[in-house]
């Protein structure tokens, strides 16, 4: 709780562009004002967030979040259990979408281990920061402790803090654990106070009778536990998951230490409100990949009141929208630092005419 | 004549996927079916074009066509005649925005002179293809002969004939050319068969007096001129200009050697309705990578019946929205070469259970 309380004591609120300083180099840029649109948007913001007009990103790292979840006990999931514990293999082995994406926009991918239900052993590209075996199955009590919620979120702070030292620019945000969609609709349902049906989706696949089971679980699940939607880390404890606080604690970790968060789809979006409940100063730091394919997920964008930067109808987790997301920013920062201005390059400026 | 009719002799219909080689390979990978949303159709899409399954993205060109418009006489751009040619020393300096966004993408850069108002020479990264110096003003008389028109269309063709030895797996069409979003509306309002408001908007930066002009200026151009629209050689040599000529020319030739086309904004999708209404063969080679905010262009992609990939509020043109695209394209087709199917990864597969 120390962790934590002290991460909440420094998050100060991104002030953007403050002395004008950013507008004012894009004004100089050889181009029509505001063409570039959202480009300049974005470099205006990661420029705000690290307060520095000539940031340039170097160390981008995706952290790819993993849990298993008791809820699966309950059949939530196109997806045997086992898949989470494969699925990391796959990653260290490079073999994954999200190790060929962020290799594609030279991401470092660091692999962890929020609460997986099989013993794992730290490696290279894997660090482990087991909170349980799993989580409980919330449709017959509490998914974890509140204790347990609160070491999930300071798991993905100490993670921030541990990479610090290595340099880190910009992070993504990402994760893994079969039945994770189902946590994260029930908290879409109770912190953005509405119906379950709307909150949830097919996840990895579900059809319409399978559907129609998770939803119930779902329902039994909050009015089993009776999550207070006004204190988040309750929300997190009783209808939450590892990884989800895991991410939480990223989003509150990078804010404390000014570095832009790339979210990822559904289940990233799940531990951003968490953290946004937390602490609402963290919002500016947070920007949206993608909007996913999984139902629910633009209403989370719509209660952080993010727009995303794509709309692909991917819904694979894992970081992938987070690491396309990622090229896409160091896009627009390149733009604000190597392009010429109308001077520089010789060029006519209608507005100085 | 010859080499644009015996190009269009050779273009065939783009099959997608015919054997479905490729939606089984998909369906081996180790991620929820259908999980990659239209990263998975992009790959499809190119490997389809490519007619290899195996195809990687090595040589990345970007054609930023340049040239200049008579109709500029008549006050419809917010910048100078003369910042066509100062761009082009821009782009060969390496500071434009599309330098930028190249050099992020791995593509490079080539510059073409299709009608620029003053004389270059060839450089390493300009290519020198001059129709004419300027388009003539098409509010008094056509823009260019039909000869002029074929001439600019052929231009491109021998673009993709002269980089083919060199290797070419995709391209990104671009344009310069102060005035030219003018014939671009031109375009869309007569193969669209729409009125000139709706096809027009404010190019550079246009105020509401200046917008209305520059509305009169095509009206009075279509009428004068007469294009017919079931003719595109017609209408470009009417309205058009020598760089959207040459755009046109582009997908032509890259259709008749199954390269598959990333098209930029409102300029670039105006040559391919041109090549589109010449050729509708050419319509699967080409992949829109973002909708501007320029009016006009999400009709105009509604016509070639595409969605853009990006919705970046961007009207900058040089092809830089291509240069995202092509980034984008990348990463879809490297899932579908690099990634670990469910049996490589020792990763229970649901469907096979």
């Amino acid at each position: 709780m120390v962790l934590l309380r002290n991460t909440l004591k420094h998050i100060v609120e991104v002030l953007i562009d403050p002395q004008g300083y950013i507008k004012t180099k894009f004004k100089k840029l050889a181009i029509p004002s505001g063409s570039l649109g959202r480009l300049e948007e974005l470099a205006t913001l990661y420029a705000s967030i690290r307060g520095n007009l000539d940031c340039g990103i170097r160390h981008k790292k995706i952290f790819t979040m993993a849990g298993d979840h008791g809820v699966v006990e309950e059949g939530v999931s196109a997806f045997p259990r086992q898949v989470t514990a494969q699925m990391i293999q796959n990653f260290i082995e490079g073999g994954a979408a999200i190790n060929v994406l962020a290799r594609h926009v030279g991401a470092e991918v660091i692999v962890v281990d929020c609460g997986v239900a099989f013993p794992l052993d730290e490696k290279q590209c894997l660090k482990v920061k087991k909170v349980g075996l799993g989580t409980k199955n919330m449709a017959t009590g509490p998914a974890m402790s509140r204790e347990e919620a609160i070491r999930a979120i300071e798991a993905g702070i100490e993670l921030i803090e541990e990479e610090l030292a290595g340099g880190l620019d910009i992070i993504g945000t990402g994760d893994m654990g079969i039945g994770n969609t189902t946590p994260s609709s029930a908290i879409l349902a109770v912190l953005g106070k509405m119906d379950v049906e709307s909150a949830t989706g097919r996840g990895t696949g579900l059809d319409g009778v399978a559907l129609q089971k998770k939803i119930e679980v779902i329902k039994k699940s909050i009015a089993l536990n009776q999550p207070n939607p006004n204190d988040p880390i309750d929300v997190l404890a009783k209808v939450g998951g590892f990884e989800i606080g895991g991410i939480a604690g990223l989003c509150l970790g990078a804010a404390r230490y000014r570095v832009p968060v790339i979210l990822d789809g559904f289940i990233s979006t799940a531990g951003a409100l968490i953290a946004n409940a937390i602490e609402p100063k963290v919002n500016n730091y947070l920007i949206a990949s993608h909007v996913s394919a999984e139902k629910g997920h633009r209403m989370m964008l719509n209660i952080l009141n993010k727009v995303p930067l794509f709309d692909l109808n991917m819904r694979l987790g894992e970081g992938t929208g987070a690491a396309l997301g990622i090229g896409l920013m160091e896009a627009a920062v390149k733009l604000l630092n190597e392009m010429a201005t109308f001077n520089e390059a010789g060029v006519s400026d209608p507005y100085t005419q």
